[in-house]
């Protein structure tokens, strides 16, 4: 595996920036670790597979000299920093949203579309949540027939409203049990036994944004942007796995169940939990930690000859976020040094 | 509103049993209750109201000379005991799934099709939870064109599986939050902070039988055989509220959003919850406890012009099960005493 070198993570404090240093402390011990974070953090001692890290605050000084740099500290941020560190010779991964939708950037699910990365990329965006664990179900499904139209209802767990809204829907549902009261931080509603729709603004058309970015990011990712995406997100009580219930309708018949599930059985960063007669599919509770999307619920659409139904479930803060992003760094840098310079 | 008379409920003792009990006392304070169960709960106090009612054992004896008979205990012991009843001259409202699928036996919700009851009827059918606040919903778009197919995917809370799994939910999450240990009672999975596709045995095309009986009795209350139902039952760590995420393809062009949103206005049984700038939509946590099944996240479906998208909550105790058989009850009685003789 290629080796990262010197790494700052700005946003290193959050719930995304912490899964990152634990990854990269798993995958490439030899990583030198900054991490970067705002001023009100600085200072502050996080501990990453049992070594202490001092929080340095981010700033011009801080940020040079990296080989690779990781934002996950909001698209703001990422505008301001992002292209000073390129400038610079860093590989820079953004996890925000600030750069996903430039043509010029990539968006990136390794498994799904490494051809969008050249030797000489600098800047690569990681994508929306849903839209990277999705994509890793869907691709294997994709090279069996043209894919028409997606029918996704989500299942959205708190982290991805970061450390902040996991540590409401815990502190919120101990005070239900407690029949005391929380004030939640951030969430927007009751979180504790209840779940809501997705609470970013919602447009013209009625798709919120997190919505308009689940179908814009997977038309892109799939490189189809003709492709029909109907999703509605929805945030349940679940702390740190992303579900997905997806209907995938075809142009044409669509593939038989059990080549979907040979496609899916032999698929990158796939992991099929499809046992019927002992009623075990895919949960959060198992995609929580795990590196995979998990994939199952696998059948005819009834109502369709042209649709498949698929459950799907993927850590949100591993392959919905940092997993992704360190694996494309990692692909980044292995295209480098396999590349003639 | 009709009068019930004297009234037996059979299973009085579980969730669906225990909201009967309080929708009656609170609808028909004049109704007589007998609280009839299980050998188990012989004797057992039950505070209705404020009032005391001792539980009875189901006998034949016990269950003899009532007006109106609700069951709750099952299937089994619904097929052993309701013909016994209407033989006996009550009018008989069964929540289970014996008779469901019996084309003898109307399975109505009253603002659906009240037309399938006849001043004669002595049985009748009350849906799973999820065709009651299903078709609820769907009743009024049904109106405006020709529903050719729906694409479904519910989060059910808990009281779906009755009290057992509520007090599972609810001291599995105690014991996670204090990181502690409780052997669930029935719950198949872990339930704190997660979600698992509908314990129900699985079909040989891949659908668990919640999932069929959705589909079927959706088709049969509607009075449309032909509807296609692609539907993927979830189970969701929320108490007592079910949630359904609905496209809703016509066979034609799909009516406008604000045609839709004026029929489900003025709909009966339906709370429109639809406010896009202050993001506020159906949530379980307001549907619990409400007669009205809530809508909201009215819109267009991007991916194909027939289609319209919603998400739905319903109280699963009450429109989802107590509530709809008592209001079936009230609508027999009704018709009957505004028949001729």
């Amino acid at each position: 595996m290629a080796q990262l070198g010197k790494v700052a993570i700005v946003g290193a404090t959050g719930a995304v920036g912490r899964e990152l240093c634990e990854i990269i402390a798993q995958r490439n011990p030899t990583a030198r670790l900054s991490l970067l974070a705002s001023q009100a953090s600085h200072g502050q001692e996080i501990e990453v597979h049992g070594r202490s890290h001092t929080v340095r605050e981010v700033t011009a000084e801080s940020l040079a000299k990296h080989d690779v740099v990781f934002f996950c500290a909001g698209a703001p941020r990422s505008r301001q920093w992002a292209p000073i560190c390129v400038e610079d010779g860093a590989l820079v991964v953004d996890n925000s949203s600030a750069f996903r939708m430039d043509p010029e950037v990539p968006l990136v699910v390794p498994e799904v579309n490494p051809w969008a990365l050249k030797p000489d990329t600098r800047l690569v965006a990681n994508p929306n949540c849903v839209a990277a664990i999705l994509t890793v179900a869907l691709a294997p499904l994709a090279k069996l027939g043209h894919v028409r139209r997606l029918v996704l209802s989500t299942y959205q767990s708190a982290s991805g409203g970061g450390a902040a809204l996991m540590n409401d829907l815990l502190k919120e549902t101990s005070a239900y049990l407690a029949e005391t009261h929380y004030e939640a931080q951030i969430a927007p509603h009751t979180y504790a036994f209840n779940l809501f729709s997705h609470n970013t603004p919602i447009g013209e058309d009625g798709a919120n944004e997190e919505e308009q970015k689940v179908a814009e990011e997977t038309r892109k990712i799939m490189a189809r942007p003709d492709l029909g995406v109907n999703v509605t997100c929805i945030r349940v009580p679940v702390l740190r796995a992303h579900s997905i219930s997806a209907t995938v309708e075809f142009e044409g018949t669509a593939p038989s169940v059990e080549t979907a599930r040979e496609a899916l059985l032999s698929a990158e960063g796939v992991k099929v939990v499809d046992f019927r007669s002992a009623n075990r599919f895919p949960m959060p509770s198992e995609a929580s930690g795990a590196d995979e999307v998990l994939v199952g619920r696998l059948r005819h659409d009834p109502s369709s000859p042209n649709a498949l139904c698929l459950f799907a479930c993927g850590d949100q803060l591993r392959k919905g976020a940092a997993l992704n992003a360190v694996q494309i760094a990692e692909r980044c840098l292995e295209m480098r040094s396999a590349s003639p310079t």
